[in-house]
This record gives structure tokens, sequence and C-alpha cells, in this order.
């Protein structure tokens, strides 16, 4: 019997905060037995990767009373009733099945008449056949040239996850031969955004992807029409070089806009829709369909893992729950996702959305205003980047601001230079290992300036290299991070009701239907 | 007589301490008062911009105290000691003098035996020199093609400024006929960032600018090996394709690799350096050196704007000192930039840099430790993409976030659509200005889960257009800004001792010279 409980009800995070401060990184990181901890707090993900957590700031201890929580708050019942089809998104009355896109790890589930995990397999296969059809020049602009160009038509979850997986595969894809298509993206009703990216393709061989699942997103709609325009100014009809990404109830559905649709449904968020076909249509276009699935099976792996039980195997509780003891016993309100791979340049945008808009809440799932710190401001960029930016606040600032590293062995184009005794790889990897340990331990300096204080947490995750399958067991790790945080807090993850009041406003401002304050802002932008 | 008094001791600053909470802005900012604050909580700037602080939270007694707190920090004084060639970058026994790249705006400041507005300047005429050769085709490849492509290879402040400034004009200068060269980017050591740019340029119609003041920055030296090899096993002389920005003593100063060499000097810091000759060479070729000097207009202007001692018409010292409030006496850590435009979208990368690397630091000028907050984390999107991710939290979050708009009245292409009665660019603007008063004022609901509790203060920037000149007065506003905190804070915003530790260690791991937990994660990275 599931219990939804806040986490200030239950016992073991009582003891959980009788256990803050205690482990001291600076002294349990430095010699020796900073090695043993390096050997014993890491756990193997899926597709070969490992969390590696030993310099997070916590012990043998901390991570019991973890456990205790994680059965407490019946994280893997939970996790269970979820993918089992349970109305999980009570806010919305929706079940939550992201997974289901990617495999099947339960019960089958029906709803609305049918077996979802066939629904979308079978709007795969859709985007699939699509897709191969596109590359061998079956269907083509009216000219009949091929499509050389994919150009996405979304917004939030229709464009940060695609975009973000899209540049994590490009290199990879071009060294394994597999980039078909080239694919831009169309995202902010800014009209600057669409007229950039249309005046630098070859508009009479680009294929658009709008991608909206209610049919109704302003920014969307507002750029179909702009690239509509552009189409028939070029004296091309755009129902021949247009496919839509909806739900099936949605107006786009059966319009003969469009020269396909395909669909996802309401148990699918935004933010966890990299692997329906709002991810699977464009990501199948660029680089293939057998690429797009084995990034599918990479992500299932990752949810398989997730089921452990046991807290110590399962790396996405273990990452939710030590993030949890960060943010509500060490009282630390950001944290900082640092890859060290310049494919992913925009997977902390990615991740941005998913864990702040999921678990930025302050009521319950009930509506209860929660009396504890929920989600945490993510913000992040590419290593070693960011180590001749922002590095500096992270390792001198007057706050500390835990931080997750990602690195690869190997790097994904063939190329590389050895330069001083070493390559470019090596040197990327060097400096994440000396990160973590500059971070943990610091180092003492005559001169105050020069003094690093140390004890400031980080975990890694480590692979081999950012195949798609990699790609995918990533993508999931987060995604299974963050409902476990929710189910922890309490909260619903898969509603965002915070983005609702904008737009009403906005809507009102384009009515000139605002007196005070509105007004005035209003009259200062000349709307 | 300048005084370095660190925060604490001031008495503005104890009785700003008293003043804490007393500004709801659900109240102040609905009705008409909330329109007679956004006609009066408004400062002209630089280029047509407004500082608009309406839905900051403060009222006039609180603006009294900051004015008395700027008054007794001697900001205006220390801005003219700064300007005037004082070593105000006292760690590295420095000049700051990036304000000279763009303007003299004191006496004249003589070092190394040279004026140093003169040496800029001739810097700058020397980068337009070659620029307007290399536009004419009197400067080519050795078949003698033009020139169509510039890739910058530096990293930090020689990539996230130049990079963001690239980006924030791209349009406009498409629009006004002006793209000169296309401009690429490379930073990252990771070889695949290289290697992506190298496999999507025209190589043999490709100019390099490596970027680097000391002439040893690792991952500038291995990309430079990397771009050379591959310039000559395409069968081209590296010599040709090739120039250097840096100091007059670095080892690339004279050497016979480059076409030429522009310089630069130590008394501009790398997170102060687009209006120098970093930023200068590769804007200068991409968009000509006219826009290029328009862009150090709007810089000027602002540093002008910044010179006044008046609290209420100082936009930079008003955004500083307003930051300051929240950071020290609210008690926030965290500021959100949200440019309303898409050629803003790595501005708020390159302001990350900029605030958290000057001023993220708990020492103070003297190297004692400070006992307050200093410098927050800086993190952004443009809008209205954030709008579709991360602002759930900042509506709805437990944390609050205070936030950082910049709107425009006009976009930058002539491009837009009409659809539901308005234009694309009437939308951005209608939300921003939403989003403003939702976050201030919020919204009850009978539903806890649809209600907004407000009280989320946020300032904007108004202008007419992202134009060169807009652009940098935009830049200088938010180095003035910075530099005025890290006053108040008594830090030296000019040096980055906190990025050392790392080189250090990392140096350590490519020498294989490690043990203990170190020598484990070299090992798990297989270096």
């Amino acid at each position: 019997m599931i219990e939804w409980k806040n986490l200030d009800t239950l016992a073991a995070y009582e003891k959980l905060k009788s256990l803050n401060r205690r482990v001291k990184l600076q002294d349990c990181m430095a010699g020796e037995s900073g090695a043993e901890r390096v050997a014993k707090y890491s756990v193997p993900m899926a597709c070969g990767f490992a969390y590696n957590y030993a310099a997070k700031a916590v012990d043998d201890e901390i991570l019991d009373v973890l456990a205790e929580l994680a059965e407490e708050a019946q994280l893997t019942e939970k996790y269970a009733a979820l993918y089992n089809g349970a109305m999980i998104n009570t806010g919305e009355k929706r079940l939550v099945l992201h997974q289901l896109t990617r495999g099947q790890l339960g019960e089958p589930v029906v709803a609305d008449g049918v077996d979802k995990r066939e629904f979308y397999v079978s709007q795969q296969k859709k985007a699939a056949d699509f897709a191969r059809k596109v590359h061998a020049g079956e269907i083509t602009n009216a000219a009949g040239e091929k499509f050389t160009t994919v150009v996405q038509i979304g917004i939030g979850g229709s464009d940060l996850g695609p975009r973000a997986m899209y540049l994590a595969l490009e290199n990879w894809a071009r060294q394994n031969g597999c980039c078909k298509l080239e694919a831009r993206f169309i995202s902010n009703v800014d009209p600057d955004d669409a007229a950039n990216v249309l005046k630098t393709i070859d508009l009479p061989r680009s294929l658009f992807v709008l991608v909206s699942k209610s049919g109704t997103t302003l920014e969307t709609l507002t750029n179909e029409s702009f690239v509509k325009d552009a189409l028939r100014n070029a004296g091309l009809d755009p129902a021949k070089h247009m496919v839509a990404v909806t739900s099936e109830t949605s107006p786009l559905a059966k319009s003969s806009d469009y020269l396909a649709a395909f669909f996802m449904d309401d148990y699918i968020g935004g933010r966890y829709s990299s692997t329906s076909c709002v991810g699977g249509v464009v990501l199948s276009l660029a680089f293939g369909p057998e690429i797009f699935a084995r990034f599918l099976d990479g992500a299932h792996a990752a949810d398989l893992t997730a089921k452990e039980p046991e807290l110590r195997k399962n790396p996405a509780m273990l990452d939710a729950l030590i993030g949890l003891y960060e943010r509500n016993v060490l009282g630390l309100p950001v944290t900082a996702v640092l890859p060290y791979s310049q494919a992913l340049s925009r997977f902390p945008a990615h991740l941005q959305q998913l864990d702040m808009e999921s678990n930025g809440k302050s009521v319950n799932r009930f509506g209860e205003p929660v009396r504890y710190s929920t989600g945490p401001v993510i913000f992040g960029e590419p290593g070693t980047n960011g180590q001749h930016s922002f590095y500096q606040l992270l390792h001198q600032g007057t706050d500390i601001v835990p931080l997750q590293f990602v690195g690869f062995r190997k790097n994904q184009a063939g190329m590389d230079v050895e330069i001083q005794g070493s390559s470019s790889q090596q040197k990327l990897c060097a400096n994440v290992a000396a990160q973590i340990m500059a971070f943990a331990c610091g180092k003492d300096d005559e001169n105050p300036n020069k003094s690093f204080a140390g004890g400031r947490p980080s975990s890694i995750i480590i692979g081999e290299q950012l195949t798609p399958e990699a790609l995918g067991a990533l993508l999931a790790h987060f995604e299974n991070k963050v409902m476990f945080q929710g189910f922890c807090w309490n909260l619903n993850s898969f509603d965002q009701e915070g983005v609702q009041l904008g737009k009403v406003l906005a809507k009102r401002v384009l009515a000139h239907e605002t007196d005070g304050a509105l007004k005035a802002y209003s009259e200062l932008l000349a709307i």
C-alpha cells in the first residue's frame, strides 16, 4: 500500500538531520583513505557508466539512513506504480508513461483503450518508415530533390531535450557515417530566431517538424506561420515541407497541412519527451532510425537499473538521495552540472528544465504547502570551458555549490593531437580528475588569496564514450533521479502550473486589456 | 583619500540591514501605485536604454540608505581611481584599464612608458587595417582566394565575450549588409570541439585568430596545434592562415607563425577584454571595423554614465546596490539574467563568467576573510524559451531568485509575422511585461497548486533595438555593475586565483605524479 507522505513526516528524515556536517572531505579524501573511498563509493550504471560519489559529503552511516529514507518513502514501490500505469500526475489526472517509450518495465499499461507500449512503438515505427523514405529519396520536395535539412519547430521540452540530444550525437554520427540530415531548431517567439535559421538553410531542401502536444503553443504556432510564409514566398508548398508531432486529439492531428503526423499523448510531459516522437522524428531523420533505437535501448537499460530496491546498487536513487541530503540537510540551494564533453554543451540546459520544472514547487501532491526546500537551481556549462569562467566562485566563493561531473574515457571524433606528451582527451580527463580533488581537499597557502578551503562536494558519472546508448542512459538516469527526488519531497513532478499565469497576463497585454503597472510596462515596450 | 573598507564596517550597511523585508511587491506593484512605481523607478542609460527597477523590493527609504552606502563606500572615487590608473588589481599588482579601450574617461594613463589609451587605439587601428585588407582581398590565402570564415581559438574571456557579442550582432549585420566573414569558435580542450568546427568549415578559406594573453594557455595552444595539423594535412601553410592576439611579452608576439599579431596587456582581464583586440580582431573581421567602432562607442557612453555620483542617476551603480541589498540583506544567493532576445542567447554565459569570476571570492583585497556573502551564482537563458523551462521554479519554487530582464522594442531582422492581431515581436514584449507582473504580484487561486505567491523581484533594461552601440552599452553596464559590487564587498574583482589549483593538479595527473584519490580517479578515466 503506497502512502504519499511529506518528507518531514518521515522518521528517517529526522535521523538524517542529526547527521549534518559530519563528513570533512578535506580529511577523508586525502591520502589512502581517499583512494579507498573512490573504489568503494561507486556503483555501476547502465551502458558501462559508473556513478562515483566518493567526493560527496556522505559516509556509511549517512548512506544507511538515506537507504532507510528511500525505503520509508517507498521509492521503489512508487516507481513501480508509475510504470505500471498509476495516475501519478494527480493534478492533471494523468498517467506518467515516458519510460514506456523505450521498453516494457512492468505490466502492460492499457489506457484510452489501447496498450500504451504498443502505441508508442507504432509511432516510432511510423517515424522510422518516414525517415527511411526521406533518406531513400522516396519522399522529396516537389522538384524531386532529397531533403538535406530538418528543422524542428518547438519550445521547452519540444526543443531543449531534442536539441541537446542532436548536439550530443552530431560528432559521433559524422565519425560513424550516419549523418543523414543536418538538424536546426526554431523555438523562441522572438522573430529573429526563425529569421536567423531561415536565412542560413537551403529552404527548398528543408523539412520542418512542428512539435506541439496540444497544438496550441503560442510560440510554435507563430513560428509555423513564419515558416509557412517563407516557404510560400519562395514558391514552395508548405504542406510538402512539414510534418507534425502532436497528440491525436490536437487540431494538428488530421490537418492536411502536413505530409505526415506522429503522435504522443498526455502521459508524456514535454521535458520527458525526448524518447517519444518529439525527439524521435528529428533524431531519426538526422541520424537514422537505427541510431534512435540504440538511444532508446540505453534509456531502457537505465530505467531497469532504477528498479533495483537497494539504494547502494541504484545509481539514480543514490544520486537523488545524496542530492536531497545536500538540499535539505546541508542547506545548499544550487547544483552545477559540468559535463567534460563539448558534445554535451546543451545537456545542462535540458537538465535545467527537467529538474527545475519538475521539482520547483512549494505545494505537495495534495496541494498543501511544504515546510522544506524542494528542487534546487540547476546550471552548468561544459568543462574545461567552465574552469576558465565561473569555477572561480565554485572554488573560492562564499557559498558552496554541489557539483555533478560527467566524463568519458574516449572522445567521439577520431581526431586528436598529442602535445607535451598527452592527447587532448587525456588533458580533458586530467582536468576533471584534478577539479574533483581541488574542490574536495582544497589547499592551504600562506597567501589567503591563493588558499582553497575545499570541502566542496562533487560526484562524477564516468563512461567509455558518448554513444547513442550512453546518451540514452544518461538522459534516463537524470529523469529517474528527478522522479525519485519528487517522490521524497511528495511533489507532483509532472505538472507545471507555474507557467500558466504569465501566459494569461501576456494575452491580456496583447488584447490591450491592462491597467496599472502592466499597462505601464506595455507602453514602455511599445506594445 | 580612498579607504578600502569591508562592507560590514560601514554605518550605512548596519542601517540597511534594519530595512529588511519592508517592501511587499504584491501590494506596491498592484493598481495605480504600481504604475507610479514603473514611472518613478526608472533611470536612463546610455544608447537609449532605461533601467527600470519598479519591481525590485526597494522603496525610497531603502534607496536613500543605498545612496549613503554608495557614498560611504566611495564608489565614484574608486571608479575614478581605476580609470585614472591606480593599481586596483592589488593581488597581481596591475592597473585595470579595460575602459580605456573604448575612450578616455579621465587623465591620460601612462604605464610601461606609453600612454595606454594611445596604445589600445593603435592596436584597434592595426586590427581595422588588417580586417579591411582581408575584406578587400589584399590579404588572401595562398591561392589568392578571399577568406570567408574566421575562427577564434581561445577560452574563458577569449571565447565567451567575443562569442556572445558575435551572436548578438550576427542577425543585425545580416540585415544591415555588413556580414563580412562568418565567425566560428574553438575553446574546449575536448578534441571533439575543434574536430566539429574543422569538419564544418571551408578550411582553405578560413583564417584563425589565436587568442592568449600569456601565450601559455593549455587549451588554446593545444587547439592551435590541432588546427595547424589540419591545415598542414590539407596542404596549407598555417602561417598564412593564422593571426595572434596576445601581450607584447608573450612567446607568440614575435613569432613568424602568424600573419600578424595584435596586442593587449596585463591591465585588461580576460572577462573584460571584449572591447580590446580579443574581441576587436574577430568582430572587425566578421562585421567590419566600423561596426566594432560603434560597439566601442556604446560601451564608452555607458562608462561615462557610470561616473555620475548620484545613485538614482547612475544605472550601473543602482543595479549594483540593489543586487547587494538582495544578496546581503534579503539573503538571496542566485540571480537569473533573462534577455528577451534570441540574439543574446550566450550573453548570460558571458555574464556568468564576468560576475562569478570577478566577485566569487571569500577574502577581501587585503587577503582577509570576509564575514558576508559576496558574488551570487548567475545563470540565464533567453525568453520566451526559459518560460517553457525553469520559470516553473522561479514562480513556484521554495526559494526566491531575483531576476534581471532585458527587452527591446524592435527586433533585429526585418522579418516578422502577424498572427491573431499581433506580431512576434509584440508577443515577445508582451511576455516579458507579463512575467514581471506575475513574479511581482502573483495570483491567489482556490487550488493552491495554481496559486502564485508573488513577491519575486525583477528589474528590466529596456532598449530600442540591439544595435552595435546598444550591445556595447549593455556589456559595459554589467562590467561597471560588477565593479561597483566588488568595491562594496571590498574585493579585488580583477584576479582569479581560484582557477590555479585545478591547473596544477591537472599537470600532476598528466605527469603521472599522483597518489591517493587523484591517482584512483586518473585510473578510472584511463589517463
